[in-house]
């Protein structure tokens, strides 16, 4: 079944309970905060319901592309292009869009046998999980890391009423296992059905009340949501941040106080291993993050298009400097699109059939991203200079006939009038210098860890062993007698 | 005379017109897009008069430093060191500070001859000027570049009133000139108390009726400023913009609807060349761009202390790859504080004894502050990871006593307590991420011009020759027909 | 028919002209300065002829890969990994080997019909040429660029014998052409059987007589090859230089004195954009530089066996700043592997059921290879340090047993002997720092033409409306009228 | 007493015992390895003779100005601009020049007290030394760092004859103290007249045995010295190899053999702090480094010259890419020069009235040569383009009448005759791209350590607590109850 905009929209008013400062919001689709995020989201489902390619058929019943388990080149191509036509949808601007933590899902169900683990692990509970989650094209986002300051508490620190903040088993019964505590950051949350509770960042041994994996519904008594300042409410007008205004997915610090945790809902428990083994020894983490690869191709396009049109805008599109500049972001696009499909050719294998992108490509792909997004984005602020401070403050000088004039008068340039090239201005400044722009700046630079983690990936994937031995058989090809003429 | 600061909040009420938007601002000392930073003015000018080290004595009375027409080494310091104290007292972030405008002023009067071209250069009046301007303390801002799409109007276009937007002479007479049309960009416009009109940017041939350099009171009628968005009007509280709040300067159009010029304030007049030559060619570009060098500094050191902070409060301090950054960090801070040093030590004769900064070593300075703005930036970004994000929306989560005591719980770390993280992290994300800290991303790229105008600049200014004679000089040392041995 | 190691080696000895200063090399077998380079290319077309991979079977005769013209993704691999096998025999160090060229003789096949120009093409001729390679296993270089100086040469200067130093076409008559000048640069040159002469370099208008495409044994009367200084004669022995002392592939200009080209050998004539187009508009060029990426993969992934090695031999492997190092350089040979990987499952069709790679992909990763060799072998550079310059000067010092002892007492580690290490950092430098390893850098940066030149590519071939277009349907979704809440 | 060049050259021929592979060589001065470079350093004390600016007087003798005590601004003046002339002589080639490693002795003579430690400083025997040595004008290396390797061994590692191959004490007697051992890296250690052997390289607790700073005559029985290859020796010609044939100075691993130490040669012992702190708590390290600095200095002007005379000779020096990169070099060469300038302007006082230049901001300027020398040859060698291979091999062309014509009609251009660009090429090659260039390229990133080493130079010296009490400054002016409008 694949949902309608109108009814997520109204499935959003369930009571969730949301922190903006100390203003409690309820209702997402109602607040200013977050009122035109939910329609964006909303129109995505639209959009996915009514875009063929966006789904698949299995026993007569439509499903979302991103549940797809992939067995050819062509699921795999399938699933691509369904991650590049949703990120389409937001220019790249949903990170955590709905196909990111249902594709970590998906890939688990690869190979489901990890979970079997006697007590530890829940195979039936997440296998149901995922029928469920395709069955009512659920919205999911996740919160996996603990918050920032959780690690610096030593083991005897008493100033608190737990020894750390971060959410943690503090009672199992037969009904299930209650949490309570903190974990960041569920971007997306105040938008979501779902939000699936867990460890990607490794727990040390002996953290094994933190172990545990679970997934509840956003609204379930007791989940409070800590929001990041809205974007969306500092934006002055669609005109004025057309991106801000309308695609700013929130972040949130999810807290738990006491909050019961039904069996059928706990995937794994206490222990540390697991806890962290069911994404990166599946093929969960790959597809997340493959999807990731895939919106980070769909912003860079926007990008690019905003590039050349500023160019243009500024009249030297033909200047040899710019045509340089405009080269090297194209010869950028180019290789990101190479590097997905490139993923999807070099496919791996997993077991029974199914089939996974590259994982050392991706992970290769995910460090050109990180290392890529600031310097891309500097480029086109470049192209921008400092026309973008000359425009009027807001659109609303366009409600004044005679500043109008002026505007028209003094503003406008031989092939744009002043309120296009204005508009173009307003829009790019949003995606590349507003606070907005600044946070997904941030964004990119660590939804996937810090940069050292993120090579940390490409490190315990590598080679090795084949790499030294292309030096060792060269090595043995020669010793220190050997005279010449010799062959290679 | 010295003003006092609560002078100059009160010359501020003098019916000078701003647009933000359609709204007409008249009192900036009110207004909340402004009133904060007229009172950083205010007591700036009041920290410049109780601190000896920022004014000179001349015949018995006292002026500000960047009066002070150097001879010796002991005056260039004078200067560099009363820039620094000015600087620090806003983080660096008043780019066009009282000191800027008034320095390129002064420069010139070191070689004041320049202007003495019969009928196209007014000697007496920009030194009458420059004594009105020390006499009465006063704050002087320049608009000095043509708009943005002004270059693109041919000269046949016939779409406007007139054949660009951008400034120029439209009638003279015996009282004086009349001007009409827009310059950009009044950095500060909103808080001085005169603009300086002229061309930085270098005039063709023809355009002679741009070719006016004069100065006015900014609240001289027809006079209409258009400001950029007000970051200060942005600002939740000063808790969570502890910057945007009280330091943003303002960047405003200056449109100049048929405005009288009386004679005594036109400095040059219908020749392209001169108009642009009283900077460059007089010590006006280099005390101006060495004013920016320290105030560069300035806000460099203040980066260095967040990102320390930074580091100790996430407790990576000690790691060595924080080490390294840290040590980075305080190289570039060095290496800085070193050119500008340099500058004044290598200083240069401009005649009647006079000396100023050493140009090459000014501008070499000012290409190194433009390339490193942005990745000193992000090296401190990733110091802080994503850890804002996970800080409440705004402060007024303590206004509520059960958030607040939830708040603590959570949020602190073993060695600080919650509102102190988030105290230190809203203010580096103002600093480094919000759009008050993203305008200063694109004001450090482009107040000097885009980065071949200021690398135009160095090689403008370089020894060519001599550097050809050190390979010359080697190359005459052997032929073809040289057998070794060989001495050097 | 694929040529022995042994057959190839006696073909060389053909009275080709190799000046090398001013003296005469006619038998590259058995001079010091391409004897072992020699070798290493026959036992190159060993490899090939015993490994399956490398050829392909068409009416029962075997065909080197390279001359595959691929209808399916099947054929697409079958080339990459035959470019792959056969660049991994020689460490990517020999950028010009028997599959460049003729990839892009190949690459024409695929649209022949662009030589139908009357008397300005030679399609059958072309076809002939294609054939007489596969069949008798050729190695083919190019001289495609006019000599650097040719270009300063006004019109009018008559200080030469002719306008210009620039291979043209002096006289016709029935039997064929004569032409007179210089090419450069033909890699490769010394060791070839053929010599591809024509355009890459787009020539203007009005310089028809240099627009001519031909192909002449490399032992035509008339041809000299002058051959920048052999990095193989300036090796020490290959335990001290063990990859200049085997594969140095040589950079000689091509000199036409007056040579007679039989009418069956010219492609092209007097036509100066057919003389370019051949190239860009066919597969040539893109089937020519997937196997410059593929080359630059192996050479990679070389590079990356040091890198390990080095850290290891180093005891350094461990740390976490070396870890990091090692991660983004496994990060990079991945993306390069899915780059390429990329441009075959995302190829494009070209007619008669043909496809090529994407070009865009192609374009794109050439682009990746140049701006990231520089800085690749700088990190491995750094992680060697100056552990080079503590080992003896030459492996000789294994003559004699005391100082052989020494050396072992005190160049030992826990871990490695002396010699080994030795024999790694020599190897390692011969890669990274010897002189052959600096013309590889050279290399690297411009067998494909400067930076610009290479972005032009991408910038020509990108898809500047498509990008456009999400920026213009992105704005067509608002107005200055648009009022808030609204949908994405 | 200023040395003549004659002199200094009769003085090598002192039996020292330099192995260059498993040849030992005893006269430098006759031999290929070194003999130029000899000569280069024979030019070198002629040249400082002559130039009055390069000596003092002191008591009616003069001495070298390496051994100026600074008291004064002009004195610092004076010791930089010596620094610059002497390495102008050599273009920044020689980096352990005469005024290296004097000036570490003459920084410690402004702290001597700092030996003052009982029975393991050596306060008398350092003076002396320093008075020998600008009493005889001696050329002075030094062998700080223990062998690459020495840091593997383990303990209880028992395969060798002592625990360690890195040099330490092994016997002590009345007439002194007997040591044992290898030291890298005795740059220069070919030409020297004394090597100063120490530990520039902390040394951990336990390792009392190698805490021995000494200095012992070049030709000591029992040091021999072990080569790296010569790259004079692998010099085609002068002409060929304008630079590696004069300026190779020699990289030697310091061996001694049970090598006795007279008492009055002792400067510490047996304590491994000081035997580090002598460097850097004294004006040591940073009137050493200070040196370095402007020796990069000489060689980056060196280096304009050849990127201008490459523009120029290519025909491209008007592009505004070249004109844009150009700009750049000539910036840096600014700050470069600032930098140093700031150095003395800024600098520190030590005690007695001596002054040093300003540690940070010559660590400043350290981190910023090293970050910068491969990138700023970089882009050198990208105007170089592929040039260089199109030259001849050799200069011996010219020797053949028929290719000396041959040559001049094909590679002149219309603005340079085929010789002058060839001796251009050559020169640039040998500066940026032979193997010279490549030990170079290692030498300037490692000399003075690898790049964290440096850095770390810059975080243990910076003023943190400064910069920190910036923000607290700050932090302290508002709270969470503040309310707007306030004042900065």
């Amino acid at each position: 079944m694949l949902r309608t905009g109108k009814d997520y929209l109204a499935s959003l008013r369930d009571g969730r309970q949301i922190y903006i400062g100390d203003e409690l919001v309820t209702d997402v689709t109602t607040h200013p905060a977050f009122r035109n995020a939910a329609r964006s989201y909303a129109s995505l489902f639209d959009f996915k319901r009514q875009n063929e390619a966006m789904s698949f058929e299995e026993n007569g019943e439509r499903y979302s592309f991103y549940y797809k388990q992939p067995k050819t080149v062509d699921d795999l191509l399938f699933r691509m292009k369904g991650h590049k036509l949703l990120a389409d949808f937001s220019y790249g601007l949903l990170g955590r869009s709905p196909d990111h933590v249902s594709s970590f899902v998906t890939g688990m169900m690869l190979k489901p046998e990890i979970f079997d683990v006697p007590e530890q692990g829940f195979r039936a509970n997440v296998e149901a999980y995922y029928q469920y989650l395709r069955e009512n094209d659920l919205y999911v986002t996740y919160a996996v890391h603990p918050p920032a300051g959780a690690k610096n508490w030593s083991s005897d620190a008493k100033a608190h009423l737990f020894d750390s903040p971060s959410l943690q088993v503090v009672a199992t019964d037969d009904s299930g296992v209650t949490i309570h505590g903190m974990k960041m950051l569920a971007t997306g949350g105040a938008f979501v059905d779902e939000v699936w509770i867990g460890n990607l960042t490794p727990l040390a041994p002996g953290r094994e009340k933190e172990a545990i994996t679970c997934a509840l519904p956003i609204n379930t008594p007791g989940i409070t949501l800590w929001s990041r300042k809205s974007m969306e409410a500092m934006a002055e007008s669609v005109f004025d941040n057309p991106l801000s205004s309308r695609f700013d997915e929130s972040d949130v610090m999810l807290i738990c106080d006491h909050v019961k945790v039904p069996w059928n809902r706990v995937f794994t428990l206490g222990n540390v291993e697991l806890s962290r083994s069911i994404y990166v020894d599946t093929a969960g983490h790959c597809f997340g993050n493959h999807q990731s690869n895939v919106r980070f191709w769909a912003k860079l396009q926007f990008i690019l298009g905003l590039a050349n049109k500023i160019a243009q805008s500024g009249g030297v599109r033909n200047i040899a400097a710019v045509q340089d500049t405009l080269g090297r972001l194209a010869a950028y696009e180019a290789s990101l699109g190479a590097m997905i499909h490139g993923q999807v050719l070099a496919h791996e294998e997993i077991g029974d059939g199914y089939i996974l992108p590259n994982r050392r490509y991706m992970y290769g792909t995910l460090n050109w991203c990180q290392e890529n997004y600031a310097g891309l984005c500097t480029v086109v602020r470049e192209l921008m200079g400092g026309s973008v401070f000359q425009m009027p403050a807001n659109v609303s000088i366009r409600s004044d006939e005679k500043l109008s004039a002026i505007f028209e008068d003094f503003w406008s340039t031989e092939t744009d009038s002043a309120i296009d090239r204005m508009k173009l201005y307003k829009l790019a400044w949003d995606m590349l210098g507003s606070e907005f722009a600044s946070r997904h700046l941030q964004y990119e630079n660590f939804y996937a860890g810090p940069s050292f983690v993120v090579r940390a990936y490409s490190m315990r994937t590598a080679p090795w062993a084949m790499f030294d031995a292309i030096v060792d058989d060269l090595m043995a090809t020669y010793d220190t007698t050997t005279r010449e003429p010799v062959a290679a």
